[in-house]
């Protein structure tokens, strides 16, 4: 059972709770998890809770417990549905992003970087990875602008949006299958592109081997990977790339 | 030793050799190898010599035991210095290209084929592979064009090639690291592409495996792939293909 | 919510939508897929639909945007039963192939190409890949035979159905384990041979792996090869191919 | 022969040269390479020469081909010592460090970023792959700063170089075996970091994808990954986040 | 049917069974099953019993046959939820932890080892695979202690329970993803350390390659590894470890 | 719908078919399988049903096939619990044995070979793929003994069945995780040991492929090797050998 | 120093050694090879010397020690062509072949087997393979045949040699590329077939890898398969086999 | 150029040298490497340098600055022949093992451990790495008896020396192939084991890769792994777990 600091402090009063366990309660009340409070503080983003391979009573728990600590900014990644039932329930104020299997609150003020990061995706079925990306950067405060299905096989769609994509100032390129569109566009930019291959394919493509090795293989300068699928990371790199530009 | 077949006639004569060896020295006199005599008569082209894996001996006698029965185009692939050495003093009439590591002599008449075959290549260092395609089809009776240093990180190189590489019957595109050449070659004809992967590359290229995954799950249609730096099997399955628009 | 033009149209008159917000919708009214409209202008081919990865509401938007612009050759692959309830519920007139998981409409007139396809197939259970490869190049215009069940392992079956091979302007060979009929049926020919590993097999196979290897090694010549369980890959080169043969 | 642009003129008022002749030898030289000699404008770097798989003799050319188009900032990795010797012989204003196989020569005026970059690097092994980063991002125009030795193995030797390490604007960080350098040190800034695996190991650590795998997999945020060994692409994606905090 | 002992005899006697299918029975009654009944005495330790591969029919009939035989503490690994009921239906004394689908029955006396391990575990996804080496290691005789969610990406937060883990006598690390923890903790103590590889993860993780390859090629010594997810094992070494330090 | 051929006769005499349809209906009435009527005749056994991939219709289709060409002792491995009870509905007289999967019906005479298989299987979890061994080489005409339960980290329990294993005429060794018992009972014996690797374990076992490897490895002669879990291909092999030594 | 036997006893005699010495010395005078001199009696045949990775000083202080033990047939694998010159100027009676890299001395009485061993190849670059696996066989004891150069692109040549395959008691087929002969064979004998992998071809034939998958998922039953290369492991085992049938 | 501590002293009293740069070259005097002073101090043993990767420029100046430091047990691991020489030269007090490539001075008295490491090793090959191991636990203070050549294939030599086995505190085994000789010995002992797989094999060894996974799905408990051929790791491994035995 979690209990809220001032619960607890109650109940130091009422001896039912030693000093020294109110200590431990205060400062480190869940046994499965070790909560890093001071992240804003030391890396500028409060951590984030990479849901999967954690049971949804966890995940309520560590919630419950940030939100006592004054956290109103919280994002956790890769919530199935189940999972997100049970959270919003408990939580009505959370948001479930479906596509993305995303769940956050985000009610911190936060100041906004001021250049835009485009996502850019190759195709219809790599979308989820991509708005993994795209919600993660704007949670950390950015303006992105997604620009989807503009796959290699069918180049001229990619240049119709050459304006947007020259624009930005970090890209953010999703793409299964061969991954090549982080090479094209990694030639059509001078700034920095962060690649993620995804699973998407079949057979050879090894659930998005391909499209990794092709990616960290790019003749073009100015890119760099992130693991298979890995939106949120690939929007986190952007972000803190992004922060270099400074502030609107 | 190899008998020219008019010097085992003779020892037949001679009483030097029985009908039986006489016969077996005709039909198959290499212990080593069994050359297809009849290959151009059914499937319209002379074998072509492996030449990896066989000592220079190997393929001095494969190619005398052939000229000795009147085939008078050989080609021979994976030929090294020291090979091409022993094999041009033996056959100084054969052609040694040093860039492709392919032997030939090319000495028959043969119809040329109609359609143009464009081998399209992504870096210099691609180019080894590039060649040997171009050298094969050229061999078989193709016209070949061939396009160098096109690759995907500055895609306006290859929009200056365009009209060449819509012009062709077939295309052969050669390419290492991520091998994206291949897809955006493929989106923008309606003619087959072969697509070769090459080992250039180094680290997460696994020796030419990147290259070769992401053609194997190119998202462009009209693509297939053969073997990493197989410039051979590119410009004989090109000719193959080629041979269906008819000769000139 | 998808419109036609002529309810947009509508809407314009209506003042319901400004002209910019139509002029959107008419050119691109799905925002998460870039129909390539021009395609068969540009290639010869209508796109088509992969369906895996994409949710049925998107693959049903598609479809009825495609219709909208009076296209209606449609051929979406990998759908599974339950998508392909929910599209021919839509889309009465389409046909679902349960075997190859394609789902299909196919009512433009189209030529048809001279030569004839053969479809080649080791063991029954490599049909679903041989069909999808018959379906997508008899979608495309060609006259389309299938030799199945011919696995090397009983090669006098294979020899038994020499006449319909050798006639054969093009070839497509399916074949899972270890793929050894891709070879042996590119030494009976001299014609262009298609070459698609299937998964079919366990263990050591690794889905679909060996027989990858042993074809991307093939020694006989003329032989490239598509992705594992490619069959829509394989009808499709084949079809670029035998366009270089001509029209009926 | 290259010929420089005076001599080509020359040669076309004497009559030597047709204007067609000419115009291509002006417009592209070489046959085995295309240069992009727009790159600068395009992207803000001049292109980079990959020295590997290119003969001594084709980059001879190519150096010989960009100082006749006045470019005097020309940087080409992996050169080995024999290619090296041939270069400096032809152009002796060339330095080669033979550390990093980089063969450079530095003449253009540049502006020079605001902020600093820091290559940590895990083990005095791992010191060419860390240099190679170093001078490319020197190259480019920005203040680098190199922490050498400072594996995870003995993690005091890290935290004696915090303030350093804190006081970058992008880092990159190389090691080889476990890699596990990128994710202490990405947990202890809250800037970008670019990992770049080296391939220094043995048995289990296949020629670098151990640490490949673990940079890809590296649960801190704001860490993307370039290929093994690929010190160059560190440099350069470094360099080009760096950009956007602006020139001093 | 599994009969026990005292049945076996009186059917002797009865003359149900000869004296020859009595032995038979006595000595190895289960036909899929040759139980180690001397293990204990010969390796210190009873058999442990592993349960994934066997139906819950088998595992009974073994747990039966030792209980027959006076074994009083056995410890079954990998039992599914479904499998637990049906064991815990059949022998209600037995326990079933589920997060580490361990089933256990621990009534035999034991002499508890005089060191300590310490079970440190990078995030909370890894606590099934902690928690099955903490009860390892209790079930066999030590006392163990847990520190749980101290990744490398807050190194602060394993520095905070320094003492805790420098009083151990052996430590098992647990991590999944890029698996560092083993190398950071290795560098810390004096003692020996087993890695434990899991497979928390996703993407190029490649179900816990990534961790395994990282922790073979630790740059700390004093650092060994067991299979993906084996917490049972590195419970189990610790163990043997520990024993060499003598008992309470 | 199928056929006997004896129907298939009246039909012609009834005009209901013309001689060709007959024809055709007698010599090959499947259109998805190639049955090979002559297999027995030429290989001395009868072809046996791969039921994996195959629907149970088809393998129902194909049963009647054989049936109605009065072959009677059919096996088909792989077959999986639903498909079983609609080939068992439909022809009761088959046998299906769950453990390893196979269903048979064996009613012909047969030769008994002299020489005795044993099978030695290392642990329980193992024993399905050791019974398809064991059934498919009684089938084929073999006495066949099982040794079970007897791995290598309780080497006394392979001791004691010396006697069994040094009996055989020929062995197959099932083992999965190391699969170190193939080359311990190579190194007992004087005769052909047939190594199956079965995918039994976990994490670092990747599906067999450690236990695959290691026999691949083994360093004692006289062992080859088959597929991961080929229960059957080895009890095949091993009857194929045992054949040599006559029979009964 | 090793001494023969005689001379140790000598020593004994003057008190030059102790009979302790002398004993050790006789029984393993090797410290770095246990030579196992019962193994002709155990297993049938006297111990093949593994020679890669041994100096070779070992190998002939292991050859020596035999022949003081009156072991006088010999069989040195992999031996290069320097340690080959020390071995046969130390013991000239023994004979080097240097395709197979094999060494041997065979001047034992031998008893024949009945039954004829036939070694296929498919081509001439897989000779030094077939030839090892060949000259194991004699050594042991087997008439054998070799058929070399018949690969599947061109099975007609197979076909020309029926008569000697049909007439094998046991196969040894040896294949690189893609293996498919090993299939081919399969499926035209009842005989057991050996099939070797050889590391034969480039790119995706990764080392032998394409041919050992091709092997073990063979559609032919009766194949069962031994290392990459291993040419001596396929004559061990086709001579094992081989016994079966009986001695001339 | 490095300095003794003296001689900086002396430049500082000669003004030669700032205080600042005194300090510096002092406390850290190699630009390439971090010295760990307190290595032993804080974990019990000095750092073992790694030689691989480092030239023998690096490698004498680590090794003349620690002697500098007055420390006089180093141990340099992985030296090739060349790199021994030049080190030699510097240091004749060096000792070279040429066997297992192992460079030492070992002048430092140390305690001696109580209990004895056992190394056992498979083949005569396996020797470089097993002598690795047992030089460097010998270093590090413990007494270490090699059991050689005692691999599974003929399993009574290791019979032979199972006294020796069990006497052990703990084990150390080397084995290539398919490295089943850890298992062996841990199901015959109730002590540690640390499994090295070595590379010793061809083929589908994969250089090392078979006896790697092997030893990681070892059946028998009580063992773990190190890297390929990890000789150094397993016997600094070996001691730190004897350690806790006490000393003599």
């Amino acid at each position: 059972m979690i209990l809220k600091t001032l619960e607890i402090l109650q109940k130091v009063k009422n001896n039912e709770l030693t000093i020294e366990q109110a200590q431990k309660l205060i400062e480190q009340p869940l046994d499965y998890a070790t909560i890093d409070y001071d992240r804003k503080k030391r890396t500028g983003n409060h951590e984030v809770i990479y849901g999967a391979g954690k049971t949804k009573e966890q995940i309520i728990g560590i919630v419950k417990n940030m939100l006592d600590h004054d956290i109103h900014s919280i994002l956790i990644t890769r919530v199935d549905q189940e999972k997100s039932e049970a959270i919003l329930k408990e939580f009505p104020q959370m948001i479930y992003d479906s596509l993305s299997h995303i769940c956050y609150i985000d009610e911190d003020q936060k100041e906004i970087n001021k250049g835009k990061i485009v996502v850019v995706c190759a195709g219809t079925s790599d979308l989820p990875v991509a708005r993994e990306a795209m919600l993660t950067a704007q949670f950390l405060g950015n303006e992105v602008e997604l620009v989807s299905d503009v796959g290699v096989a069918g180049i001229h769609r990619l240049f119709h949006r050459l304006d947007t994509i020259q624009r930005a100032n970090v890209l953010v390129v999703c793409a299964g299958m061969e991954g090549a569109l982080a090479s094209v566009v990694g030639g059509l930019v001078d700034k920095p592109v962060i690649a993620v291959p995804t699973s998407i394919g079949y057979g050879a493509n090894f659930d998005g081997l391909s499209a990794l090795l092709a990616m960290l293989n790019s003749c073009a300068s100015g890119v760099s990977v992130v693991n298979i699928d890995n939106g949120f990371g690939a929007g986190f790199m952007a972000h803190t790339i992004n922060c270099l530009g400074g502030k609107k």
